[in-house]
């Protein structure tokens, strides 16, 4: 069974426009992204594109804040902060990677806490240990929104999460750990010297690593639920492209056979601009008082 | 082989005076620890006292703030904010539990990061998987302290993590996720349904469930490491107070055979004032802009 991505990036962006229709009927104004673009990295001036198709798709404004490559490390701070205290505005999403002088770990720390739409401060990450209401990362929700999607019951379950990323694997693991999720997780990465062990008793993995079919199908078990995070470029001649897209799982059967598999491209990847439409959704309810359940 | 926690953490305090003299060289005047005490549990009173005289032992100031049982929500915050300004005051301590009519989770999100010493905000436990600096929790960075003291690999490892608090598990977890540590946690809790598999499998097992011997040694490898965090007390008629104190790990010879285990009492729990100490240096170092390191 393949777990598309399509239909659960699709439910949610609906969801999310349905309620921001809401949020304007009742503050008289539309929840509000700040994109901040620094530089014209190709490959980010696209994703940033997409971003703001959503923002259109979920009734959602979009500030755009192109800066220059060379814009100094005290100005971005400054418009930051400034976008901090900017009352319109509810999200901040810094458009990662940043020009090569700029340190993004300082950048991001930056960002206030209730419009970290990417639930990349420190703040946001430590609520996801300590189970408290803060702004999940975009990736790691997707992910458990396409499990809730299609059924997949994760309390009592074996999941083996592969790769320790900030943004991807730890907070995936950290999510869950937790009361509401209840899996038992093991978090393996490069210096986990048997993965075969995790991978072949898990019920659920988690492929974050970044390397093309570094995990395949013999590896899992045969029932396995594999959800793919990696997309990785291959060379492949009978592209115009030049290269292919592919995951981190490698997997026989086109339609995964026993396995359910999430596909790369359509999978994962389609959740995540979704999930950031829905935390500009949250954080702007959050702002005015409200939860979005209270719309 | 019995990993005592009497060595190392005498062995913590004696660095931890040492550098507090330098800092005081240097900076004239001594760390600062305010130790704030709502009511009058006789429990907590006891722990406050030890962490008193730890701070004597260690050369560190503390500042005693005892409140009464009735204070306020505003008042205590109130107070808590004042000790985030106090310019001599390096690391704040609420002693928990707070009186019932108090919301244990909002007083300590008041407390400003770089002088959280107990490590409970949501910042400092975001820092456990950001990898950046922080001030780490006191029972995980006991654990981290006699895993060192008595050479103890974590590299490559398979850790079992059994209990998942906020305080210990979770974080200890984290911790040893780290490039610096490099292990595979498998995190188990209440709803894990086959945690002897992960416990036999374990090069090192950290209990932190709270249930006396919960966990035996026919559960784990016979050369195992077992951190027993648990302090659990059980009715003893032949004790004068009618109770003794049990870990969370039942082990049959007093020495621990092929197993390395820490004691109860004697193993973690002495620790832990330890690394509050040091967290105090730390707190007071990175507030006069220097690390530890370069006293």
């Amino acid at each position: 069974m393949l777990l598309s991505g399509k239909e659960p990036s699709q439910s949610l962006k609906d969801s999310v426009r349905e309620k921001s229709k809401l949020f304007e009927q009742k503050f008289s104004r539309k929840p509000c992204l700040a994109v901040v673009f620094a530089g014209n990295n190709p490959a980010s001036a696209v994703y940033v594109r997409n971003k703001k198709k959503a923002c259109e798709e979920c009734q959602i404004d979009h500030l755009d804040i192109n800066l220059e490559e060379d814009i100094s490390r005290e100005e971005l701070i400054g418009k930051v902060e400034e976008l901090n205290r900017d009352e319109k505005v509810d999200g901040i999403l810094v458009q990662l990677p940043l020009p090569k002088h700029l340190n993004e770990t300082e950048i991001i720390s930056c960002i206030a806490p209730e419009k970290d739409v990417d639930g990349f401060t420190n703040y946001n990450l430590g609520c996801l240990l300590s189970e408290e209401k803060g702004l999940v990362s975009c990736t790691p929700k997707g992910i458990l929104y396409i499990l809730d999607y299609y059924g997949i019951e994760t309390s009592g379950k074996n999941i083996c999460v592969m790769g320790r990323s900030r943004i991807v694997g730890k907070p995936i693991a950290a999510l869950l750990t937790q009361k509401s999720r209840n899996a038992t997780v093991t978090l393996c990465h490069s210096k986990t010297e048997n993965a075969e062990f995790y991978l072949k008793n898990a019920d659920i993995v988690i492929c974050a690593i970044g390397k093309a079919h570094a995990v395949t199908e013999e590896m899992v078990k045969e029932d396995a639920v594999v959800i793919d995070v990696g997309i990785n470029r291959v060379p492949d001649a009978s592209k115009k492209s030049g290269y292919a897209l592919q995951g981190d799982f490698c997997y026989s059967r086109e339609d995964g056979g026993k396995l359910s598999v999430t596909p790369v491209p359509g999978g994962v990847g389609l959740m995540t601009v979704a999930s950031l439409m829905e935390n500009t959704l949250i954080s702007a309810c959050r702002r005015m008082g409200i939860e979005v359940e209270e719309l």
